[in-house]
């Protein structure tokens, strides 16, 4: 069957369900869940509302929430039409992580009217994700809910591709032995996730960053026009502007070692990749990269690294965001810090022993048992060490 | 074991849980129901809205919303203290009609903003069961949903034990031979409850209702005085003022054939029961109910209904939402309308057979299997016929 046939016919009725974590078989299960006995622990949260987290599943349930602004490549195709997404990543929080997750698309485009609802919705909640939310909207009511908010809150779309191609970038040096600070990147793409990819590279010790978008290449003297999320980058210094550049993205590449592309097919080119000095290529466009792994292969890339599944080196959110909600989960974590995501990208580089890493083995399987672990463990360490937990 | 302590024992770590529908073992399952496939079923809806009902949870999913602010008996203890109710309403909601409900407690009181934000969560799911949510608010958010929403909306509170009463008074009438329109009937309660168990009375025949309330005997010259709830049903004739009362649930229930309590512990004596002409008493407060079960008996009362599940004709609303939900999801209902609810209680007092009927059995137990299937056939069937379908 195409893939297309099989995807519909198994979606009929939806994803998403629920289980009793608490059976009842009978009249005393009911006394017990349900009246008269569910008045007891009602009772001793009013008394000590952190209670909550003991007697109820707070601590375990999370919300997927979106409002359908930026579902998959498909952009604003509404809320109703992005719930077969949100029901994908519950389950996925379910089967990887053991979190049990609501998928909540929303009708409203307003961001303090998302941020409220958030709010509104928390004290069932022990998270938010938020998903699919379009830039830079995304980046305002994330900001926001992490300040106002004490569950962690993370934007998958933001985070979860800048942490593995973190990862991915470490295995990249230890694997050629290169210094991350002699390390060139040029960044196709400064939307929600490209940005936060640079933010992340530079914090692992890259020194030079160079980016392109849809209006051309970032050139501080073009500041003006640029949005808040641009402008930030230029004003934290993470990105740079390459002198004498030639306003294209070719001319980005000569010279460079890093290409991380979260932006359109096929923008790249053979040629390009051949100007380039021991490339690694993280071509992340999907369905369709901005090169395809075998011209990147034939111009002579050290390293390649796609969105997709047939090809080795997946650039997959779903190595991170299972671990990271785990881990914050488990800690008692108040917020989500760069902290605990930066420790999240080097739980996930290092779980790869040395004797295993390889060009075609730099990023492990999301189906490897070690990868939640390892995350959610060094997520939950940092969130301790940082304080940051109730 | 106490059963409280057996109660908060197993209440650790909640009752809600959510379990994957389609299973995800290794990548092509991924591919299947998560990138790249699941954007086909995004593509359909985006074409055509309405096959979220076919490519989502959503038809098979309500919500059970509350503020917190009218939590069984316990009054307003605040969102995080009420989601114990909510996690065992929902576990009901899927042992007795296998839908998928979510427990949302949320944190606004007010009711426009609960009003929006059931409208904001609206696009995931198929109804919303509003749960403790104190009166008079409760009926003005449950009417502005049921008109300004296209999925089923109750708030259970309200209808779930008219429904029930309903079902028993029909019962009582079956048993004894008595005549609807010949029975009166003394209220004692007037809020969410006590009004629609008096529309549902009128509705099936009754043609005298008394009420008293916390401010007294319902009296027209006293109107002015009433809040919305009593007004109306003063204007709507489902309330009269007994001639000469003398201002007391005593003076109400002399003579009178029908008791219905959704008050406060203790307020009816054996003495008061002794002036009712073969009275049928149903003592509802919970859980010390207006007059005991034994005293009721041995003052005479020809039928008991309390709402303990340790005496015979439990009123208990477990007996209406699960079949209700049932029976609108499976109908497409786009509302459930007072017909639908009549549909309901005849279908629950006729479940029970002529030779089963006794005065210890005029309604049936919550586990008896016959319970939801009959009444969501009724209401599915009264919804297509009433033609509130999508």
């Amino acid at each position: 069957m195409e893939l297309r046939d099989e995807a519909l016919l198994k979606h009929e009725g939806g994803k998403f369900e629920t289980s009793l974590k608490l059976p009842i078989e009978d009249k005393h299960d009911l006394c017990v869940a349900y009246t008269p006995g569910v008045a007891e622990p009602c009772k001793e949260i009013a008394k000590d509302k952190s209670l909550v987290y003991k007697y109820t599943s707070k601590g375990n349930t999370i919300a997927v929430i979106s409002d359908g602004t930026a579902v998959l490549g498909l952009g604003d195709i509404g809320p109703e039409a992005g719930i077969p997404v949100m029901e994908g990543k519950c389950n996925l929080f379910k089967k990887f992580a053991n979190i049990d997750a609501i998928p909540l698309c929303i009708d409203t485009k307003d961001p303090e009217e998302i941020i409220r609802t958030c709010k509104i919705l928390a004290p069932s909640l022990g998270g938010i994700n938020l998903e699919d939310i379009s830039a830079p909207r995304c980046v305002t009511i994330e900001r926001r809910l992490i300040k106002e908010l004490d569950i962690p809150v993370m934007h998958d779309d933001q985070h979860g591709t800048s942490i593995v191609v973190g990862a991915a970038v470490m295995n990249c040096v230890r694997l050629t032995g290169k210094k991350m600070e002699d390390l060139v990147v040029v960044m196709s793409g400064t939307g929600a996730a490209g940005s936060n990819i640079a933010r992340m590279l530079k914090r692992l010790g890259v020194k030079t960053i160079y980016a392109s978008n849809i209006n051309g290449v970032v050139d501080k003297k073009d500041y003006d026009k640029y949005d808040f999320l641009v402008k930030e980058l230029v004003d934290d210094g993470i990105i740079d502007t390459k002198p004498n550049h030639k306003g294209t993205l070719a001319s980005l590449l000569e010279g460079a070692n890093v290409f991380v592309g979260v932006s359109a097919p096929n923008l790249v080119t053979k040629e390009m990749v051949k100007t380039m000095k021991d490339p690694f290529v993280f071509a992340m466009a999907n369905p369709v990269p901005e090169i395809s792994y075998a011209d990147a292969k034939e111009a002579g890339a050290v390293i390649i690294g796609t969105g997709r599944s047939d090809y080795p080196n997946q650039v997959n959110n779903l190595l991170a965001f299972p671990g990271i909600f785990r881990g914050a989960l488990d800690a008692k974590a108040k917020k989500i810090t760069e902290g605990m995501k930066m420790a999240a990208a080097k739980a996930l580089a290092y779980l790869i022993k040395d004797e295993e890493l390889s060009a075609d083995y730099i990023l492990p399987s999301a189906f490897d048992e070690r990868v939640v672990k390892e995350v959610s463990e060094a997520v939950k360490k940092a969130a301790i060490e940082e304080g940051v937990i109730r």
